[in-house]
């Protein structure tokens, strides 16, 4: 049994416990998750009885072939629509969907095709599944981890090329920086960076998500780097604040102080742990020393199709960690106008210590 | 007047003529053309009265700040709830929103907002403003076609830096080569690639939408490249097809075939014209020659913050093209086993001859 295929027998399984005869999984990422098929348009029928259709249209025929065997293959270019159509033919009761996926004038268009298709028989019922798909990707399984893994040694090897080379100098300007750190990362084998690539130096370090502009860097400054790698379609995600010269006392005190809080967060990443738990661990480190108002986002999040997925480590998060979860824990404190550092990891929930998956030093690097 | 608030303006005359109060614009590059703002989480409530509400997350307040000058400024982790709740305490009557944008569940969740923040009046009657923003968008103004141009001019740089230096060349892997033109265009100022860039050799390149692997490109096969930069946002797209050594008999007539039916699809191009018609041009010189089951797609397609926008230049498409909207031209011929040629470029229609803006040479380049 393909990795796919047992994935799509979990969902088969909570469809089954729900009462459904049907799933259409339309979200393109879940698609993939659990057909392999990597496209830009498919969507999976996923039949109780288990006899699942993949569709997509004409462009991916052969594509589909080879990513997805194994499942009958329906060819048309208004895919979810004919998918929707082939459940109401083989007489589907209730047809589970996604809600958080369809829009509302796709819901409009299913409504109306299954009425059509139903000609005398019954009109299939849809009912949202919510999102179960995402609730199995947030668990990673062996491959899965293989891809972070990899994702990430591009992200710590692309840094480690560039700090070498001494392209993280004054004068240079951080969309300079920015590019080459992609270049680079696509150069090692990433398909894209995981997300646009945050440099900010001096002041615009204090802005969370700062956007890279001709900003010089200067000595003496901050230099925040977020960034990652997609592999196979996983990616990662991580953040390292150097300084350019000389470190000042205040530097290395609110460097030195997230270092502890994001300590403090990974040490908290434990099976069964809540998540508002396990951010209150390095908020807490933060708060004490007077700069809680100066941590303005969540500790974390999971990650892997997508940059950000469940689990949401937050205050205002929900649930609890489970094995084989991938997050992130990133601290930041930032000063307005001054200067702001975050130090982030992608890690591995594991039923002993989490295993650290992007391995670059958290000490100070003074460039 | 900034250009983003004359674009308002069109949309709120759009919106009056409609007998609404307000919009909730939640597309993020509607939003984007609406306000500006380049940010991963925004919308934009706009009023019949001119007082607009920009709203984002606390990540984005200095980038609003920067980017969506002059505007009411709403920040809200829950970005578009909040908005609605904004309207209906503004006391909106009809409030539009984009149907092919929002989700099954946000609209559960817009009604749920507007309900309760209208306790006592009149709850907002939410109307679908279909795709409004889409429409607008589909007509460029100079300050689009300005990056279109660089985002072209970046794709044709990238594409002649590859071949001057050789890297196109008999036991290179696509991957290889499409991981190049991907650096390259970085290098040249791409804020990154406008898709997965196609490298397909040899048979590969009868697959309309192959995947670059490993496949090595070998002395007399064909080397398709589909590709484009994404400049300020805004997309360019390109297809050349080239000849490894020696092109064969057949592939200088396909070549030919196409490149006939290029320069017919781009003649076809004028202010009024039916989309079917223009389609229709191309694809008759290829019908003519007894390949038109070998052409298996539409003939293009709008450009521009979307890789794929209006207008749809096809059998099945609808309209007729205006001054300013850029397209593509893009016919190809595909052999299943043999090979393919597509060539395609990217232009502004005018009121008189299109603007072409991918400069590569159509000549069958032998390598």
């Amino acid at each position: 049994m393909t990795r796919e295929a047992g994935r799509r027998d979990r969902l088969r399984a909570t469809a089954v416990e729900a009462g459904l005869d049907a799933v259409l999984v339309t979200n393109l990422l879940n698609v993939r998750y659990l057909t392999g098929f990597t496209g830009s348009n498919g969507a999976l029928l996923l039949r109780a009885d288990g006899d699942d259709v993949f569709g997509t249209d004409g462009r991916y025929t052969t594509q589909a072939g080879v990513q997805v065997p194994g499942l009958e293959l329906l060819i048309d270019r208004a895919t979810v629509p004919a998918l929707a159509v082939r459940a109401a033919h083989l007489g589907t009761g209730r047809l589970g969907y996604e809600s958080h996926d369809v829009t509302v004038d796709g819901l409009h268009t299913l409504e109306g095709v299954l009425a059509d298709a139903a000609t005398g028989g019954t009109v299939p019922e849809l009912v949202s599944i919510r999102r179960a798909v995402e609730t199995l990707r947030a668990v990673k399984d062996d491959a899965e981890v293989q891809a972070l893994r990899r994702a990430c040694a591009v992200a710590d090897q692309a840094l480690a090329e560039l700090a070498a080379e001494g392209a993280l100098r004054p004068g240079r300007s951080e969309l300079q920086v920015g590019r080459e750190l992609d270049a680079r990362m696509l150069a090692l084998g990433a398909e894209a960076p995981s997300f646009e690539t945050i440099v900010a130096t001096g002041a615009n370090s204090a802005i969370p998500h700062h956007r890279p502009d001709g900003t010089v860097l200067a000595g003496g400054d901050f230099l925040k780097l977020d960034f990652g790698a997609t592999v196979d379609g996983y990616h990662s995600d991580m953040t390292r604040t150097l300084v350019l010269g000389h470190a000042a006392d205040w530097q290395q005190e609110v460097y030195s102080l997230v270092v502890a809080a994001q300590a403090a967060g990974r040490a908290a990443l434990a099976v069964g742990a809540d998540v508002r738990v396990v951010d209150a661990a390095a908020r807490n480190v933060i708060a004490a020393a007077g700069h809680g108002e100066h941590f303005t986002h969540g500790l974390g999040h999971g990650v892997g199709l997508e940059i950000h997925e469940a689990p949401s480590i937050a205050a205002a998060g929900e649930g609890r960690l489970a094995a084989g979860m991938a997050v992130t824990v990133e601290p930041g404190i930032y000063l307005p106008g001054h200067g702001g550092v975050r130090i982030e990891d992608t890690l591995i929930v594991t039923d002993g210590e989490p295993e650290l998956l992007t391995l670059t030093s958290k000490e100070l690097l003074v460039l």
